[in-house]
C-alpha cells in the first residue's frame, strides 16, 4: 500500500492499483483524486450516488455542526470546508458541471425562547472555539431574511457555512473520476476477497460493516423537498437551521426553486417514510418559515447515514489488512468531508505517509474486538446493499 | 331521448343508442346499467378512473354529510346509500371483484371542548331529520376505539355510514359496464359534436363545464393515503370523522392496511400538493389517533371535485339539448351518488318519464344564463383533460 508510483499503462487488463467499494461522493472523489494521479482505479457500485448522498441536503457546515465532544471532528469538518471552494472549482471546470455551490452562508435561528437559549449555548461554545458565528438583532435577523415568521425571536449568521447539492455532486464526481481515467464497474462487492487490486478502498457508506466489520451503523434520517410554487426561487436565500418548539430543523434553498427540509435522525435501519416525522418537519419548516405551508411538496424520503460510535468518520487502512483502506462512517457529514477524505486516502495510497490529519480517525480506535478483517457482525439491511 | 326501446343487435357497426363521455365510477355505472338493459353504449374516455375517483376515499356517508341547508341532496344521498348493499353485491356478483364495501360504521368525534360544541351542533341537525346518529360517552367511544387519542372530548355513531374503495370501484364497474356490452373508448372527446349517438350523457366531471357550458368548477382536494406498518391493520376499524382543533378530517381505514387521510376543499384547479395541506392532515389525523404517526406515508394527492352552485349534482337533459342528458357536479358525493345517479339516467333513458327524486337537480336550475348547449365559457384547466 506504501510508496506506490503510477503504473505504466498497459492494453491488456492489468490489475488495477486502487478498487475503490462505493461510488457515492466520498468513492468518487477518492477515484478521481488517485486516477488523476496516475493510479489504475476501478469502482465498483452497481448503483452509483444511491446511497446516503442521494437523500442528503449538501450542507456545507463546520460551524452551525460544531457540537460539544466533538473537538476532534470539528477540526475536521473545518478543514474540509476550506478546501471546498477550490474543489468545486475546479470540479466544474473540469467536467463544465454545475455543482449548486453557494456561498450566502447560513442563519441559526431559535423560534421560542426556550429554542434561542438552547441554540445560545451551542453558538457561544462555537465562538468559544474561535469560529465565525455572529448574533443578530431581530431586526437584523429579518433585514436578512424577511421571510422569517414574525415570532422568530432571534438568530445569530455563520458566513462560512456554504452549501452544495449532492444530486448535482455526484455526476459531476462520477464525470470527473471517469475523464481521470477511472473505470466504473456496475458490480456489488460482496466480500473483500471478491475484489483484485493492489489496495481495496471500501467507501461503502453503511455497507462497510459488512465488508469490514467496522462499528458502522444505519442512522435513519427522513427529509423532505418542497418546491417554491410557479417556477419561482424560494424567498429566502440563506441555509437556515432552525430550533422550533424543540424540534431541529433546516431549510437549504436552491436556485432552481427546491428547499430541501430535514431531517429526522433516528436509530433505525428501515427507509419508510413515517406520517409523524414528516408532520414534525413540516411543522417545523412552517413555523419557522410561513411562506413554506404554499410550497409543493414534491418527495419525502429517507435515508441511512453511516454512523459510527463518535459520529467520525472512519479513515485509513484496517488493523490487520494494511491492504484494505476504510473511507466510510461520515454519518451527517459525507459531503462537507467529500474533499479532505479524497485527498488524505490519495496522499496516503502515492505517499504512504499518513497525514497527522488522520490520527484520530483511524480504523482501530475502536478497539480490536469491534474490527475484524473480513466477516465480522450479521450483514445490515443496508449491508445487503452491497451483497 | 324519451321512450328509447333497446336496439336490435347488428354485426355492424351502428350508431350507438347511449355514448357516455366520462368513465368514472358515474359513467362506468351508467354504461352497466344502460348496457345491461339492452342499450347499444359506448364510453368515451381516454384514461378510465383519472379523474377525482382516483383521489376519493369512499366514504358512503349521508347522516355525517347532512349538513345545514341541503335537505334535498342529504335526501339523495340517504336514497343513494340505501342503494349500496344490492349494488356492491351485485356488483362483486357480476365481475368476482371486490370494492372494499364495509359497513363498521362511522365514529364522529371532536378532540377539543369547541371542536366538540361544533359537532354536536351538527349532530343535533342530523337528530332533528331523524337521522341515526347516537352520541357515545367517552368511555363508549374508547371501547369502540381504543386508539383514539385520550384527549378526544366525545363522539357520536353513525353505524350506517359506510365506506368502498373506489379504486377497486373503478375497475369492477369497467369490467361490469364492458361484460354487458358496453364499448370502452380511449378517446377524448372535445366537443359534443364528436360523439354520435342517440343519446350522450356527459359524466365527465370538471369537464363538463367546457363541453356544456353547466356552472361546474373545480374544488381542490388534497388527501394522504398512509400504511400501517409491517403489514398489520390499522388499529381501527371504524370510518372516523373528526373535528381537531378546528380542522376537519376523515380516516378510512381498509383492511390491507391503509388508511386514508382526508381532505382538503379548496377553491383552486391545480393540483398541486401542497406543504402546508400536508402538514395540517397529518397534525389533526394524529392529533386523533397518535398511532398514525407510525404509519407510512404512502401517497400525497390532490384531486378536482366537480362542485356546482349549490353542491348537488346536475342530473338530467341539457335545457336546450333534449339528447344530452348531465350526469355531473357530484363534488364531495360521487361514490355515494354513483348507484343511484345510474339508476335514474338509466330509466330516463329506457322510460323517458323523469323520476320525481330528479326534479331537485335539473341543469336548468342555475337560470339559463348559466347554462349553454355547447360553447359556453372557456375552457377550464381540468376541461383540457377532455380536448
Amino acid at each position: 500500500m506504501t510508496g506506490r508510483s503510477p503504473s505504466p499503462p498497459s492494453r491488456d487488463r492489468v490489475r488495477p492499483d486502487v478498487a475503490v467499494v462505493g461510488a457515492g461522493p466520498i468513492g468518487l472523489a477518492i477515484a478521481w483524486r488517485c486516477a488523476t494521479r496516475g493510479l489504475r482505479v476501478v469502482v465498483h457500485d452497481p448503483a452509483p450516488g444511491s446511497g446516503a448522498s442521494a437523500v442528503a441536503a449538501g450542507m456545507l457546515s463546520p460551524v452551525a455542526e460544531a457540537y460539544f465532544g466533538e473537538r476532534e471532528l470539528t477540526g475536521l469538518l473545518l478543514a474540509s470546508a476550506a478546501r471546498w471552494p477550490a474543489f468545486a472549482a475546479e470540479l466544474t471546470e473540469t467536467t463544465g458541471v454545475e455543482i449548486g455551490y453557494r456561498t450566502e452562508g447560513t442563519l441559526m435561528v431559535g423560534l421560542t425562547g426556550d429554542d434561542l437559549a438552547e441554540a445560545r449555548r451551542l453558538w457561544a461554545y462555537q465562538q468559544g472555539l474561535g469560529l465565525p458565528v455572529t448574533p443578530l438583532r431581530p431586526s437584523e435577523l429579518r433585514d436578512r431574511e424577511p421571510a422569517l415568521a414574525p415570532r422568530v425571536r432571534g438568530g445569530a449568521l455563520a458566513p462560512t457555512d456554504h452549501q452544495v447539492d449532492p444530486r448535482l455532486l455526484v455526476p459531476a464526481l462520477r464525470a470527473a473520476a471517469q475523464r481521470a481515467g477511472a473505470v466504473l464497474v456496475p458490480q456489488p462487492v460482496r466480500h473483500l476477497s471478491d475484489v483484485d487490486a493492489g489496495v481495496t478502498v471500501v467507501a461503502a457508506g453503511c455497507g462497510a460493516a459488512a465488508l469490514t466489520g467496522l462499528p458502522v451503523r444505519p442512522v435513519k434520517g427522513q427529509i423532505l423537498r418542497l418546491r417554491a410554487p410557479d417556477g419561482f426561487a424560494p424567498g429566502f436565500r440563506h441555509v437556515i437551521r432552525g430550533y422550533a418548539d424543540g424540534e431541529h430543523v433546516y431549510l437549504v434553498p436552491r436556485a432552481d426553486g427546491e428547499v430541501v427540509l430535514g431531517a429526522t435522525v433516528e436509530e433505525r435501519s428501515d427507509t419508510t417514510v413515517t406520517a409523524g416525522a414528516v408532520q414534525r418537519l413540516l411543522r417545523a419548516g412552517v413555523d419557522l418559515l410561513p411562506e413554506l405551508a404554499e410550497y409543493d411538496l414534491v418527495e419525502a424520503v429517507a435515508g441511512l447515514r453511516p454512523g459510527t460510535p463518535d459520529n467520525a468518520p472512519i479513515l485509513g487502512p484496517l488493523p490487520d489488512r494494511p491492504d484494505v483502506l476504510a473511507a466510510t462512517g461520515h454519518h451527517r457529514h459525507g459531503i462537507v468531508l467529500t474533499p479532505i477524505t479524497a485527498d488524505l486516502i490519495a496522499d496516503l495510497l502515492l505517499g504512504g505517509v499518513p497525514d497527522p490529519l488522520l490520527a484520530p480517525f483511524c480504523a482501530d480506535r475502536f478497539g480490536g474486538a469491534a474490527v475484524a478483517a473480513s466477516g465480522g457482525p450479521e450483514p445490515t439491511k443496508e449491508g445487503d446493499r452491497w451483497s
